[in-house]
């Protein structure tokens, strides 16, 4: 820990620092006092006051990818400089996820890394929701049609049936899993859960370990993906797996896009061996505009905007600053992120 | 009643009479004898033939109206046939709403009319939610940037804020009202109902009576229709009422397009008055492609296809033969009209 008279350095972008800074300084400095350090993207900080660094936020607007061009240049300067502060103890990321491969090269150096997951575990468990029922409904024809101005009662026989009693396997039983794991049982839905390791997990009917998946997936109708990319989660869906879902079976991947193989995915929906897929992320991201996914029969994609809510960035902010305190008091830190 | 001997004659279409012709007898034989007389579009029956119709059945078939062109042909028709029909005592219908002009004026000769009212209610009131939820993610804007390969992710301040929290108003509160009120207590939903007179109903928070929807709709941050055409709700939702909503509110309609004054709507919508809205059903059906309506700012259409279920002829012939067997013994049936 810093001796008592040094300041705490806390690394924040411009617009962090404008919009958080005060809030930030509010909750460090009864505790300790702070000196928080702007970076702006085009101006990497001195030696000198890198070195004053212990504490950095990646904040929402570093997550995001919110243009098609130039999405990745901000936050590649702020993880220049993150590799650059030789004292950094501390990192704190505003998303759920922290797989970004400067989160381990930092963790390796002894950098403890927290994240914010359930800030937004809502939205992304009501995208999940909204993507399902897109699928179920048929949402994606109804817009094609309302933009040619064209009338098409869905018929009784070219539907779907109800949800009631269909199966729905989620795999990721954190925020994210439990908040969608109980809007389906309002559903009728029975609710199948899979985690590292089997245990009962509040809103699942059942919740099974990693190495039961082969044994549940013959079960899921529908197949949601909400869990974290880890060594042990690459491609965890592809050829074998998906052979191994139910006729009409469905997939939903609101977690990252390398837990599916894409040209799995891709064969599945094109043989029709799966009924429908909706994804929001991707192995690559942006989404390369030649990629075949973009036109694969019955795939609903958004653009990594699951989690997107209004009021997420004092959310987050919030995370980190109760993490902020707690640290300086030596007290436990919530969201610690395991590599 | 009929005299023991004299078969009770029941018109079908064609397409019915071949699906659900032999359930029909074998639900009626055990209590009468019973003759199933066929229906095809062209070709009226005789004087004779038709004068021995004592019951008639509304089939899936008739209902929805499935082309762009001469979707009326048939129904109109079977309802000359149900005209013609001296003798017809009792009309099962398989939808829900029974608001086209004939029944009533069936009804006002006599004729019992029953209708089907839940057999697809849980299909309504996941539409309306997929609707909910497509309004809320902004679904359509996800179809259209996918059919142009744009990668355009949501930012969170441009983002609606999580549903947790906000209250949705639901009119009518049957079978539909009730499964929808179910699921957005399960997203942790305000749930108000609205009713012709207040009183409770299960899992709704608190129910009015049509009276009072001048107070509640100020609280409505999304508004449901989800009752039957009726003189009094008839335009129901016109300019005054929109104009009681919070600012940002959004409207869903999968009861009948009469419910709403489009002519408020369209304004509401382009005046920013609402958020946006969802409807299946329209004052005039199929929606006239010249409609204005389908290219109103964040509107969301479908083509009266919320009920549409796989199976759903079965539930619906279903609830026809256990009236059958009602009627035959004499005893109550279910979902007698009130007109």
């Amino acid at each position: 820990m810093l001796p008592p008279e040094s300041p705490l350095g806390i690394l924040l972008t411009a617009p962090a620092l404008e919009q958080y800074g005060e809030r930030i300084l509010a909750a460090v400095e009864p505790l300790h006092p702070a000196r928080l350090l702007c970076h702006h993207t085009d101006q990497p900080l001195s030696d000198e006051e890198i070195a004053r660094v212990h504490v950095a936020y990646v904040s929402p607007e570093l997550i995001g990818r919110h243009d098609e061009v130039d999405t990745e240049r901000r936050p590649r300067a702020f993880q220049d400089e993150l590799l650059r502060a030789t004292h950094l103890a501390w990192l704190h990321v505003c998303s759920a996820g922290t797989d970004r491969p400067v989160y381990r090269q930092l963790h390796e150096r002894g950098v403890t890394v927290t994240h914010s997951a359930g800030a937004n575990a809502l939205s992304v468990a009501h995208t999940a929701l909204a993507g399902m029922l897109a699928l179920l409904r048929d949402v994606p024809f109804w817009v094609r049609m309302q933009a040619e101005r064209r009338w098409r009662t869905q018929r009784h026989e070219d539907s779907r049936p109800d949800l009631d009693g269909s199966t729905v396997v989620i795999v990721g039983t954190g925020a994210i899993g439990q908040a969608l794991a109980r809007s389906c049982q309002a559903l009728d839905m029975r609710v199948l859960g899979v985690r590292r390791r089997a245990a009962p997990v509040a809103h699942f009917h059942a919740v099974y370990g990693h190495d039961q998946l082969d044994e549940v997936l013959p079960q899921a109708d529908w197949l949601v993906l909400a869990c974290p990319l880890t060594p042990e989660t690459h491609h965890m869906i592809g050829r074998e797996q998906m052979a191994r879902l139910p006729a009409q079976a469905r997939l939903v991947n609101v977690g990252r896009g390398p837990l599916v193989d894409e040209a799995a995915l891709l064969h599945a929906l094109e043989s029709g061996r799966l009924a429908g897929a909706y994804s929001d992320v991707f192995e690559q991201e942006p989404l390369p505009p030649e990629s075949p996914l973009w036109t694969a029969p019955n795939l609903l994609i958004s653009s990594h905007s699951a989690g997107a809510v209004q009021g997420f960035g004092d959310r987050a902010t919030a995370r980190f600053t109760g993490n902020l305190q707690a640290w300086l008091r030596g007290d436990p830190m919530a969201n610690v992120a395991s590599f």
